[in-house]
């Protein structure tokens, strides 16, 4: 029985008990929540890891993306962004190698990683393809699945499916005159197929197969935006829209065969387009987890679209956004390094950080508070310890002389101390 | 006369039509908006410099501080930050110094910066005071009025002055509870000196004196928050708020004797708290212009706090906040350098830019879509002289090699191309 069918039965596996006692809620609520497919536990069945929960009223979640380009592999660069992201505190890890050996290092990393791994299928698919027919659309259907199949085999625990880049949407997004049309590879790579094949997408057209292989293994659908705004001025569009309202029906499938789905988001979003992308996500998915990329709040943040992807992933987040695909400043430039890797992980959860204190999640602003009593008692160890890069601050405050056990910044002038003084002054 | 008297008699003068031209709005509209004082061109009559707009259906603008502490003396240093904070787009810079000749670096920064320069002259003051006599109570109210009126006279354009620290609201903050009662260091001293002088704050019950010295040079008046929260748990309370409705009376005051004022706010905010301010602070002030420190919206980004403080000011900024003061990623560690400066700037232009598209402020888009066009064409030196930091972007994709003249995130796989490929098929 899939965690749905367990779910349903009313049945509280370890899994979810070990999810509800680490996020502080009740597990039948947990468990009625799963069985409503408005939260998720991923983790392929294969795979020995620590199950990921994701969804309403959960703490909200981080992924890193990695991954080789032909023109960059190397395995121990990828093993070391493992280990930096999940040390700075991702929650999974997607792989979305298209260089080398796409197979050992996935299976090394699925090996190695103490978080869920998710990857996009069809990106092994087509540099298969390429390699073998010389051309994407001679890929068929059978060759995709397999490569799917082959990923659940091995023990990925989400897998990312453009289902619905359909071609009553590929109509849409003709009409619709985007200055961008599809900045989704995956969604680009279904898009041409089926241009070129004049077919349906077979991950819609046989959405059956695909439910089939995730409940052997109890994978996770991430169910991807192809058509997702690749700018500011495409975004919340009836080509947009129209992807959205099929994967809500697609997920009610999912959520009837008993497998677990999450809606992939935006993207480049103006910021107040942020709230109500995820509201409508919301309404129009039944609840259903939502992963957004970013979103950026602008397509010019080149060199710092980490931030930008802070500032909408915050807002997404508040707004109910479950899980926050990290952004790193290398984005729109190459793929990232090792510090970059580091950089996005941080400012996604200092991102999720600020939504979980915006949405109440239990335990999220109690930090806060402990810092702010460690900053009161000018205990600098103390707030070192509850920064997101302890090291980091380290450095940068012993790299100035402090005559004073106070913050370096105000020096003999501190207001903290000024005010402890004056007030004890009156009430002596 | 003052701008604000020009103004109500329907006078556009220079300085109005710059702004205007500027910020791609109507002189006349403008001027009203001048004479109702919900904008503000802040420039004091005696300093050479690009007139700064501040307030409604303008764009964005931002803050940096500088400044020495007693620990860190470096006048070069400083200067180099100013020429920083102006390369990379900062509209206005706040000498902070507490350190060294305060007055002869003050004097040089006056002198060579092109954009507006604040002070907090009660800084000053209390260095002064604790050199003369030795404890900051034993400050006369004639020094603090003295320095502030010596200030305007060197050409300082805007003063941030704590007039709301009343006892009234000292009352109220004991009454309050909070874990760090006051972190506006300003706001520290006052507090300081009207407990133990147990007298009200000069800078509020002679507050004429402030007006009578503003007029002369039509400095602008930064109504400074001294009970600005300084955790997010301490957050939109009863004394933030009484200062706030007392700040505005004040701004009624100031604007009724033709004096231009802005409004000073949080601080540490929860991100579900951020638009709230705003729009309470936009009520309470009759729409003053409001100058916003971050909002930072966890307590716990210490090293980061620039990316806390970007997700804070791009949310105010959108809900109708005008001028963002900056965060570096010293803050709560040490004073910023000049690297912490840069990013500091950008961080904050990055979050008034997203906030400009959000307005609808004109042009703001514009760039993006602007961006999002060199982009479907691989443009990359389009994209990059768009960027906030060219020189950033040029290193960082020049630090990997690319087989083609896709973006060396994709390679050979790139969404733009693969469907423009494919829409290209279609239509032949």
């Amino acid at each position: 029985m899939t965690r749905i069918e367990l779910a349903r039965k009313g049945i509280v596996n370890t899994e979810m008990e070990r999810v509800a006692l680490a996020e502080g809620i009740s597990p039948q609520n947990l468990a009625s929540d799963i069985a409503n497919g408005v939260t998720v536990i991923t983790r392929n069945i294969l795979h020995e890891i620590s199950p990921l929960g994701i969804g309403r009223g959960l703490r909200t979640k981080i992924n890193a993306n990695i991954g080789t380009s032909k023109d960059k592999v190397s395995y121990e660069e990828e093993m070391e962004k493992l280990r930096v992201l999940v040390e700075y505190g991702a929650d999974a890890v997607m792989d979305l190698s298209t260089g080398g050996a796409i197979r050992e290092l996935r299976k090394t990393l699925i090996e190695r990683s103490p978080v869920a791994v998710g990857t996009v299928p069809i990106y092994e698919a087509v540099v298969k393809t390429a390699e073998r027919h010389g051309h994407i659309a001679k890929m068929s259907a059978d060759e995709l699945f397999d490569v799917i199949e082959g990923h659940a085999r091995e023990g990925v625990d989400f897998v990312t499916v453009h289902c619905g880049v359909t071609r009553k949407a590929i109509e849409r997004l003709k009409g619709e005159g985007r200055i961008l049309d599809v900045v989704s590879r995956g969604g680009a790579f279904l898009l041409e197929w089926m241009i070129y094949n004049d077919r349906e997408n077979p991950l819609y057209e046989q959405y059956d197969r695909l439910l089939e292989i995730a409940r052997r293994y109890d994978l996770t659908l991430s169910l991807g935006d192809g058509f997702r705004p690749g700018c500011l001025a495409d975004a919340t569009d009836r080509s947009q829209i129209e992807e959205l309202v099929t994967l809500g029906e697609l997920r009610d499938l999912a959520l009837e065969a008993g497998i677990q789905a999450i809606i992939e988001g935006p993207g480049h979003v103006p910021l107040n387009q942020v709230e109500l992308n995820i509201k409508m996500q919301k309404e129009i998915c039944k609840g259903a987890p939502f992963y957004v990329l970013g979103p950026l709040v602008t397509d010019i943040g080149m060199g710092y679209d980490h931030i930008s992807a802070a500032i909408g992933g915050a807002i997404a987040g508040a707004a109910g956004a479950d899980f926050l695909c990290y952004v790193t400043p290398a984005e729109h430039i190459r793929l990232p390094d090792i510090d970059d890797v580091r950089e996005g992980v941080i400012a996604s959860r200092l991102a999720a950080h600020a939504a979980d204190i915006a949405k109440g999640i239990p335990g999220a602003i109690e930090k806060d508070s402990k810092m702010a009593r460690y900053r009161k008692n000018l205990d600098w160890e103390g707030q070192i310890s509850l920064s997101f890069n302890p090291e980091k601050v380290r450095k940068s405050r012993g790299a100035v002389p402090t005559t004073t056990d106070a913050c370096s910044m105000c020096g003999e002038f501190c207001a903290i101390k000024t005010v402890e003084r004056a007030l004890q002054k009156k009430e002596s």
